[in-house]
Parts: C-alpha cells; sequence; structure tokens
C-alpha cells in the first residue's frame, strides 16, 4: 500500500465555517497549462490623473466634485446596486416564484490620496487610518442594517474597474447568503463546544503548526482576537499584502472583505458565537498570469483547488517580508 | 409612491434548488464600463492541427495514440483531478481538521472528429450521438459512483484550454456539495407538495408565461421530462446555444452541465424527487468582451445580477434561430 501524500493523492477536506468540503488534487499542478493567458497587472499608474473620477479635487459622474482630501475618503456608490427606498416586490403567494424587497446603500471608500499606492506600499499609520474608517462605517450603517459588507476587488482580473486604491461598502437589510451559512455553522459549533468556532481553530493550528490556508480557494485568516489593536492588524495586513505582491513580483490581484457579527437588529442578540475575520480570495495560480479558473466542476459540483493549502502557506511563509518595489 | 419596476428596483428573488437568494439589480447597467476588457473568443480554428491532442490520430501527453475516430470518443483525463486508488488520508480526531478519501474517475470526451465545429454548429443526429454518450457513459460510471458530473467548459474565458469541442467526465466516490444541497431542496419540496419541484416549476412558468432564466446568474433550464425523446432534446440544445453564439455573433462562452439523481448506492433508495436538468452558466454581460465578474460582494456576500431574468430570456427569445454562421 502507498501512504498517503497530500500533494500526490487527491483527498477531501472540510471547511468548518460552510459546513462543506474542498476538493484537493494537487498533483493537478504537474499538467501543462495551455489555456488562457491575462494581461499582468498594470504596474505604471500616474499617481493623479485628472480623468479619474477617484483622485481628490475631481469630478464624478453626477456632476459632484472630490474634496481635496489626503488620507481616506468616503462617498455614495454613483451606480448603487442597492438604495435605501426601492419598492417592495410585493410576493408572489407560490413559494417557487419568491421575491423580498432588498434596501441599503453602496458607498466606496478611497484609502489614499495617492492613486500609485495600494495597501501593502502604505505606511503603517494610514493602513490604521483606513481600519478606522472601516470600524466607524461599520458602527455607523450597523446600527440601522443587518449586514455590512466591506470588500475589496483589487486589479482589473477581479473586476475592479478603477486602479485608485479603494473598497467598497454595501449594507443591506436582509443578512446575505453567506453570512447567514457562517453564522449557522459558528452558532452549532459555539453550542456543542463552548468556544467560538475561528478561536479554537487558530489556537488548534498553532498547537499542530499546521498551515495558515486550510480552507477552501482562498486564506481565512482568523484573527487571534476581536480585541486585536489596529497597529497590530495593519502590520498583519501590510505582512500578508506585501508576500502576495513578492510571490510573483506584481501587484498582486484579489477580493477580500470582512466578516463580523451581524448588526442592526441582531446587536440585540448574543453573538458570542462569532468571531470577526477577514478572506482573501487570490485568483492567481501558476504565475502572474494563469489564473485558477473556477468553472464547470467548480460551479457545479465542488470546490477544486490545484495546491495544498500548506504548499501555498509556506510559499508566502518563504517570501521576503520586504515589498520588491521597495527593496 | 413609486410602483415597482423590476428593470428600476433592485429585489431578492428566492432559488428554490439552492434554498438562496439572488440580488438582482437591473438599474446597474446603466453604470459605464471601464474594467478589464477579454479577448473576444477565437474565431479561425483549424478543422484538423496535427499538434492538438484531442484530434483523431493525434498522440496525447501520455504518449497514447487517438483512434481514428468519426463520431465521439472518450478516453481517460490524462491529468485526472480524480483517481481510483488514491490512499486515505486518514482523519484527524479534530472535528475541524477533517479530511476524507477522494476517489473516482475523469474522462474527457469529444464531441467530434472536428476541431472547427461546436454542438450548435452540428447536425441534430450528431448531437444525439453525444447525448446518447452522455447516457451511456452515466450509467457506467453511476453503477459504482454516487455522482457522475458531465460537464462542459467552452472558450478560454471559462477555462477551456483546448478548442477542440469536448466535455468532461468527473466521477466520484462522494456526493459533492451542490448536488447534495440540491437534493435536499428537492426532496423537501417533494415531501411537501407531493410532486417534483423542477415539474411544478416548469407547469407553473408555462403558466405565468415567465421567463425561463429565473434562476441565480445562469439559466437552469428544466427538462420537460425525464422520457424527453433525445432528438427532442437535441434540437432543443442546438436552439439555446444558437441564440447564445447570435447574442453577440461569437462562439459564445459558457460553463454547462448536467444534474441528475445521484447513483451508485443511492440507485436503491427513492429518488422520486429528482427531475434530470442542466445549467448553463455564460460569464458574459454587455458585449462579447465585458464580462459579469462574480467577485467581492457576489463570493463573500450573495451572488448578484446586472440584468433581470425576463430581461435576458427576452433578448433571447428575439434572437434568430439560424446561427450566425450559416445565415
Ligand atoms: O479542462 P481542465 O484543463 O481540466 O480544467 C478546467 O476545468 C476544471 C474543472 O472545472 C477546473 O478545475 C480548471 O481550473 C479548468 O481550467
Ligand atoms: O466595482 P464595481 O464596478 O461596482 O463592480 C465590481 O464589483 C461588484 C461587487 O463584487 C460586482 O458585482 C461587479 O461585477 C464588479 O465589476
Amino acid at each position: 500500500d502507498v501512504s498517503f501524500d497530500p500533494k500526490e493523492h487527491q483527498h477531501l477536506r472540510y471547511n468548518p465555517l460552510r459546513d462543506s468540503w474542498v476538493l484537493v488534487s494537487a498533483h493537478r499542478m504537474k499538467r501543462p497549462w495551455a489555456g488562457q493567458v491575462e494581461r499582468p497587472p498594470e504596474e505604471h499608474i500616474p499617481r493623479y490623473d485628472p480623468n479619474n473620477p477617484l483622485c481628490p479635487g475631481n469630478k464624478r459622474a453626477n456632476g459632484k466634485g472630490n474634496p481635496d482630501y489626503d488620507s481616506t475618503f468616503v462617498f455614495e456608490n454613483d451606480f448603487p446596486a442597492l438604495q435605501p427606498d426601492a419598492p417592495d416586490p410585493g410576493s408572489d403567494q407560490d413559494p417557487l416564484f419568491q421575491s423580498k424587497a432588498a434596501r441599503g446603500v453602496c458607498k466606496v471608500m478611497c484609502f489614499h490620496p495617492w492613486s500609485d499606492v495600494t495597501l501593502p506600499l502604505m505606511k503603517k499609520e494610514e493602513v490604521v487610518n483606513v481600519i478606522d474608517k472601516w470600524a466607524e462605517l461599520v458602527e455607523e450603517l450597523g446600527t440601522i442594517y443587518p449586514w455590512v459588507q466591506i470588500f475589496e476587488n483589487k486589479g482589473a482580473m477581479m473586476g475592479c474597474s478603477n486602479p485608485h486604491p479603494h473598497c467598497q461598502v454595501w449594507a443591506s437589510n436582509f443578512l446575505p447568503n453567506e453570512p447567514a451559512l457562517s453564522d449557522r455553522c459558528q452558532r452549532a459549533y459555539y453550542q456543542k463546544h463552548g468556544e467560538p468556532m475561528l478561536l479554537q481553530y487558530a489556537k488548534r493550528e498553532a498547537e499542530k503548526k499546521r498551515a495558515k490556508k486550510w480552507f477552501s480557494s482562498s486564506a481565512s485568516s482568523a484573527l487571534p482576537s476581536v480585541n486585536v489593536v489596529l497597529p497590530g492588524l495593519a502590520a498583519i495586513m501590510k505582512r500578508l499584502l506585501t508576500k502576495y505582491d513578492n510571490l510573483f513580483e506584481v501587484s498582486f490581484p484579489y477580493s477580500m472583505g470582512w466578516h463580523g457579527a451581524p448588526t442592526g437588529p441582531y446587536l440585540k442578540e448574543d453573538n458570542s458565537h462569532w468571531q470577526l475575520h477577514a478572506h482573501y480570495y487570490p485568483p492567481l495560480l501558476r504565475s502572474a498570469t494563469v489564473k485558477k479558473f473556477m468553472v464547470g466542476y467548480e460551479m457545479l459540483a465542488q470546490e477544486q483547488r490545484d495546491l495544498t493549502p500548506e504548499q501555498a502557506a509556506e510559499k508566502l511563509r518563504n517570501l521576503p517580508e520586504e515589498h520588491y518595489k521597495t527593496r
């Protein structure tokens, strides 16, 4: 009998945050790639572009002007997917054709006045300002809305249509599918084990010296505690993102976002089972221009990854801590 | 009070096959697109390429030669994500770090000896041959495996790395997440209503003259009956795919696949709640080169679409039935 080697033998891993399984087939990395090659991320972005609606002092699509901001800057999305006053669709009596009202707000938050910096290249204090603003927005919008989704689509490959460093904040009158699932999983774990799932996860992982990147196609970096001090979080983020950039020596694309306990009416409930955490979803697999396609099998059957989480974590661990652009 | 207009006002729609909700924000189509533009699908593919491992008579990566096939041709994937004999990872006792054995087979199926045809351009009898072969493969692999996933990634944009018309067949010793979810939803519906969900859905939709494309980011075309005669199915497929191609007058990319009742050990169970159906996931939104990115909000919170299913269905309905290449 051959003994099990995760790099050679496909297997399933459990993702406790989604109560689902991921197919890990690391031996697939050996197959040659003859498919689509992406354009590498753009590297020459001007610090100020008079036509970029996100730069300080410029006009946006709706005619409004940006202030001459010198730190973060938040404004209402000019093409919001969620608006505060959409009328109710009125429900079909048929259980198969249900619809519901969706209300909310969509904001855009610029991280910095300059277009040619990204989070890993910003000063730590500047990243602290970003985190401070995130906390402020969640607090403000969370008084009303049950869910405030902060997310960053970084790079054209991840659907980002403006190179200026920014994220989005979509607050909704409903708890979206993903956090609803994660809420159920964390609650069930807490009821059974008496401690938040992700805290136990972080502890066990440290004990086992297991790789940080276990779940799914992403790193789910569980923060050590909700009370993590902000400069500590800024340093962690800068370190992770510097390593991402160093991996292929390009401005690394990703989608990321925060998951914390639900807000609005949920603020009155016991949310001890929740642990604030971030998800990072990087699209690249083999190089700056070859991504992992999550397509047929992944959409129809189950997530599949071509690299074990341990292999991915080891690659990141072995990369320098200093950014390739400032070395 | 403004009255509700699905094209103007965002709302949520229920997807009964996944027991989840989709955010529909059709007014977002008005925003200008300044983001990534894809290369248009390749149009000049040689009928026979001596270096293409999928063409009749050619050698593949593992040194094996293809026969001089003149209809469909099935072979084992040379870089399979699932192999029949992978050793068991052995389970961690910790509920947070579970893993399981994954075993199976991955096959590739060529639809036609020529590289320059696609399903909509094939003769109806040729499409019937493809469907026949699908049925044969499900029957064969389904004697052992609980799930046989037939799927086609079409076009480089959907991760397909070979332009020769083909699909894949991945059979596994486990029921993957997506069919497991859909199994639960269909079963619950059947228990409550005494008829398969998708049959009732098709009936109600016909009654309501509702659009066919209701769910998610895809069309879930529920077949009228499991006993649909094969030439009928071939004609439906050809018609749908011809309209897809006609939409932007390119060989339209998509991922598609079949969901039928589970097999293997499940063959002994009562599967009356199941209705065989196909899912088609097209990536394009605005043109042949601008796709809908399912990124930050979609990955972290909830699926969001920029077009109502009725708008999409209407567009397809109004397109000619004859393929733009043969007109
Ligand atoms: O056709 P291939 O080369 O096996 O691979 C393609 O389909 C697979 C199944 O959906 C995906 O996992 C790959 O990312 C994609 O490139
Ligand atoms: O940043 P934008 O232009 O609002 O849009 C981007 O992020 C949204 C939220 O993830 C997606 O729905 C869009 O497909 C993507 O292009």
